[in-house]
């Protein structure tokens, strides 16, 4: 070959030259690790300069080789012409202790592969990567240094994707879409998957658990995964306003990429750990000022439509109307009274339009500090609620002041809302334009942590709706407690189908994998807006063990709990903190088993809910202490129980003893569940 | 219900609310309209005031009722809140002729529905919405009227859905690739298509065969087709360096979104003629300066690296090599010669990067004027060629310079290219910064019709490559002659995986749904660099008849067509343009066999093509004049011939009599095909 002609392949091979030459050269592998328990393994390799990876486990490839890069605007792809320039591995094993929080104690035991690469070509930019690899799960992300021609970058598309290497089946929700992420999970298998939100899980037909999820998401846009073709995903970004996806000063690093890989749907669950352990440690200090806590509130009345939210003779944010809850709360021991519809601004077309909101002032009707004063006086505090109706800079604007009338108030935690249609959030620019944004892009993704920090100076907690998705922020943000983010219970009131039997059964394995919901259970009275809730009445009381969140509600109403003393009975003793977490037994979309041990006692709960197919099983009891005996108190479904019909309501609550030997039978009913706590006979040894 | 809260829950009905509802309630239908045969309907209805439209077949759902509207920058959402203002049904039936094509009349024959929508909120915004309906398929655009306060739109997204009804099968590519439109057609359960480009072909299982596609692709982006869930798609428009995807001024209307709908594969290909009556008329006047030809030139040899586009040893576009190929054209027929790599620029890493090609002068070892006169003399014409490499502004700077280079030395057709990854496509803005853009961004949707608009002004044709899909503007711009946009054959020559035996069956249904390709047939040698073309000879020649285009490229190499004489006498004959077609008989991705009749005679020719599956199968010569008798020259595969191995070579030529009450054995060996050409017996009567 002649030199000149030469010298042109060679630059065409260099920068991948792909119109002439499609073939995939095999790939040089140029860095490797391994999981500490050599689990799970992951390999980088050059593919004409390109940066893939690819993951193993025990062997088996589990992400085939997948590309990674970025798209920029005004500057070349961050994609080809890569060489390696230095490695590194290193091993890490600690624990540390979460303020709240399913799991006292968190361990995080990995391996880090910190790679560095250098472009060969003109611009020679460089690029680092770094994977941690756990023996359930891998994290990865880009971190793009500061270096000369490099001082911003503006991401048109994240290119990272994620081809999953077995045939494997989907539980998953659209993104991108007007309902943001209140959508029923879908099951289909991998191939039929558009564009899902994170968290993604799948079972591979070898019967092994993945989700894909993020963490640390950071002044960046949330990832979307976009199926390009077959099992191969790529990273869609939330975009922004100015139709880029993320711009950002170097250095700067993304999210973690998370990939939680287990042997059993049970087992992905804890997997979910690697989240917390890919965040920063906690940032502000002595948090203990937020206590997990159960609440009660003006709420789901408004669902039903037997209140309102705008004022008028069905107002529900009244004075008199929230005294009763107050009371309420006081007689039964909730910390909480949520009232929801008491600040001006719902009486007009608030849905995506909520410039009428007033966050620093109550209605006429509702009397803020005379309400404060009567629930201390009764141990009680008021939750807070800032809905936006969708005018987020319109919100900003008046955030100080609203925190501050709440903390003057002692309102400790606030719920937050974003109610208009993804995409739609209304963002006024410096010059008085309104821009929309995106839940989940990177100006929202900043509009959260402003929100969280400003309500952590005032010791304030927050629980958005219409949330950003959780990636494990809490953990550096403790003040940052729940949030939604799914079809919560106000579906089962008028959702059109409503939430159906199998909803938590597959929320437990996606959507909670990514941390705390505010999915306000315990709708006793079984019954919304001229439809039935779909679950019998145990498996209501199984949601508060199940569907963690350190803010729990008991949201039906203080009459419908009066008439239902004996689920009010478990209610009021189930905590909403926990030292210790075990998933005993599920399968996705099916039915799960967990058991939570009390962390400011020793008793252990279990919540156990099925789908609609009834389930007979037997639980080892092992996670009880060895050799000392318990009471478990036992709210199971009645022996006529069934999700539909009037039966839904038959509950049986009986008692008996077992130790850490007992192997417990539970019997589902359809569309049931069960609840149990275990209390230690003897007092402490 | 108290007034205050009856006219919140108004307004949430109004406004669509769905945070609190998601229940679909009863749509209203507001209007309807059949197609001239009463074979297809349409119906309009407002779903809580949003628009959707719906497809029936002989009273059959096709398309589901599906949402329409705009996600819009710096405005509201224009999808809700919508009340019709008027109606109008109108009838259309005209032929009209084309100047070159498949067909020479054209039938144009559908009914009209118009809808005028308005606003019933605040905004008070007008958006006019247009369907035709065709016996065999449907189009329909958004037309936004000149309005108070909406002098421009900035499109972030065109929220157009199509929800169809049956369970169906896709043949489709990837959209939004980096490899354009340059892959494999995937044959999978519609269900299983991520993002698509158009033309998407679908068969549902009831056998009815459906392609999605646009007309009239001119200033906006083209249209991607996302799948949200199930079978419900999302029009994802090709993205803008600005990060909107279209902006434009008030009036303005979009492309037609077109449904072909047919009950056989075969009729399938005939529907593709609305995309052309969605078009607007010629607007060129005049255009017999264009004349439909074959062409050979330097081309396969730079794919099989025997020769270079870059300067040096190896050299093709040399004034000698020049000169062979036109002695070779003028000595077989072919009015055409492509010379690639005549001019500077092709020396470097010019791969997406093409700022050093200059359009304005050729290389030093290419004597341009006086090749020209060279082949002018023996009836000859050069066939330009401007590869881009990508740099689309660079190249605009030199336009006007380099079609004026052209004109005179008589070159009236110009290749011209534009590789570089998708979305990377170099365009300079008015400050001097370099932007990047999709190959089918509203920018590009502007660059091809500006190139072919100057290139028409002198009287030359045009034919990209890496190009904007075909949407059919070649009607109203008739020299935009032909274009690439699929795998051509270059990939026979070097791609991983090559083309393989299906191909080309997968390309009449779905690419040349959309208009003619630059497919380049005709290597007769059968063999790529170090791979041999998967096909048999007597299919490289049915290709001529199948894989219509205007310009028809025998691509092989002089010396190859010296050895297979038998083949080159079919290739002479073959015309490029026809007065009218028959496809007999098909079935997607598997075979189809094509009729044509030579719009410059009597002759009638056949092309057969199968995939990797050798058939049987016998058609009816009913298309012949009938009375008439007509040698059929026949060049069909040998009884031996198989794609694979040497036998791929086996071809037997024989003739036969035959009229119009002929049925006519046709046996296609695997990956095989037949080329057959009818002249009749006797002059014209």
């Amino acid at each position: 070959m002649p030199k000149a002609n030469r010298l042109l392949w060679m630059l065409l091979v260099l920068t991948g030259i792909s119109r002439w030459n499609d073939a995939t050269a095999a790939a040089e592998t140029v860095a490797r690790v391994e999981s500490p328990g050599k689990v799970l393994a992951v390999e980088l390799s050059l593919d004409e300069g390109r940066i893939q990876y690819a993951v193993t486990r025990f062997g088996e490839p589990l992400i085939a080789p997948s590309r990674m890069g970025f798209q920029l605007r005004n500057a070349e792809k961050l994609q080809r012409g890569f060489a390696l320039v230095e490695s590194a591995v290193r091993s890490h094993d600690e624990t540390w202790e979460q303020p709240w929080g399913e799991w006292r104690f968190v361990r995080d035991h990995h391996n880090e592969l910190r790679a560095r690469f250098r472009e060969t070509g003109r611009a020679r930019r460089t690029l680092d990567v770094v994977f941690r690899v756990f023996d359930d799960g891998v994290g990865f992300r880009y971190e793009i240094p500061r270096q000369d021609g490099v001082d911003e970058v503006i991401i048109d598309d994240e290119l990272t994707e994620f081809a999953i290497a077995p045939k494997s089946t989907a539980w998953w929700i659209p993104a991108g879409e007007w309902n943001r992420y209140e959508y029923l999970y879908q099951k289909t298998p991998l191939v039929e998957v558009g564009q899902a939100h994170t968290p993604m899980t799948l079972r591979t037909d070898d019967g092994i658990y993945l989700a894909f999820h993020e963490a640390a998401l950071v002044d960046y846009a949330g990832m979307w995964l976009r199926r390009v073709e077959e099992q191969r995903f790529r990273a869609q970004l939330a975009p922004a306003s100015e139709g880029w996806k993320v711009r950002r000063s170097t250095p700067m690093q993304t999210p973690w990429r998370t990939i939680q890989i287990a042997d059993s749907a049970a087992a992905l669950y804890a997997s979910s750990r690697l989240t917390l352990n890919l965040n920063e440690p906690n940032a502000l200090g002595d948090v203990s000022w937020f206590q997990p806590a159960k609440y009660v509130g003006v709420w789901w009345s408004l669902h039903l439509d037997t209140e309102t939210w705008a004022r008028g003779p069905k107002h529900g944010a009244t004075t008199s109307n929230t005294r009763r809850y107050i009371d309420f709360a006081a007689e039964h021991g909730f910390r909480g009274v949520l009232v929801e519809g008491w600040n001006p601004g719902w009486d007009g077309q608030w849905f995506g339009n909520g410039y009428d909101f007033d966050f620093t002032r109550p209605t006429d009707d509702f009397d803020l500090p005379g309400l404060s004063r009567y629930a201390a006086e009764r141990g009680v505090h008021l939750i807070g609620h800032h809905e936006t109706g969708g005018a987020v800079s319109h919100y900003e604007s008046q955030l100080g002041a609203a925190l501050d009338l709440y903390a003057k108030h002692g309102v400790d935690v606030v719920k937050t809302g974003y109610v208009a249609d993804g995409g739609q959030l209304e963002r006024r620019l410096d010059d008085g334009r309104i821009v929309r944004e995106w839940h989940d892009g990177q100006w929202m993704s900043n509009h959260h942590l402003r929100v969280v920090q400003e309500a952590a100076k005032r010791h304030i907690a927050i629980n958005p709706h219409e949330p950003i998705k959780d990636t494990g922020l809490r953990r550096t943000y403790p003040n940052w407690v729940s949030r939604e983010g799914a079809r919560g219970m106000e579906y089962a009131a008028w959702g059109n189908p409503p939430n159906p039997p199998e909803h938590e059964a597959n929320l437990f394995f996606t959507r909670l994998l990514a941390g705390p919901m505010d999915f306000t259970p315990g709708i006793v009275s079984l019954q919304g807006r001229g439809q039935p809730v779909e679950t019998t009445l145990a498996k209501q009381l199984a949601l508060y063990v199940v569907l963690y969140s350190p803010i729990l509600m008991a949201a039906d109403l203080p009459e419908h709990y009066a008439a239902h003393g004996d689920a009010l009975t478990f209610i009021k003793a189930v905590p909403a903190d926990w030292q210790d977490t075990r998933v005993l037994a599920g399968e996705v979309g099916d039915y799960v088993v967990v058991a939570r041990h009390d962390r400011a006692g020793d008793d252990w709960y279990l919540g156990a809910v099925t789908d609609e197919q009834g389930r007979n099983m037997e639980v080892a009891l092992d996670f009880l202490e060895p050799g000392r005996q318990y009471t478990a108190t036992i709210w199971r479904d009645g022996d006529a129980a069934h999700w539909r019909g009037d039966s839904r309501f038959a509950m049986q609550i009986e008692s008996r003893v077992v130790d850490a030997s007992t192997r417990l039978p539970l019997r589902l009913a359809a569309g049931g569940g069960q609840a149990i706590r275990f209390q230690p006979l003897q007092a402490e040894r």
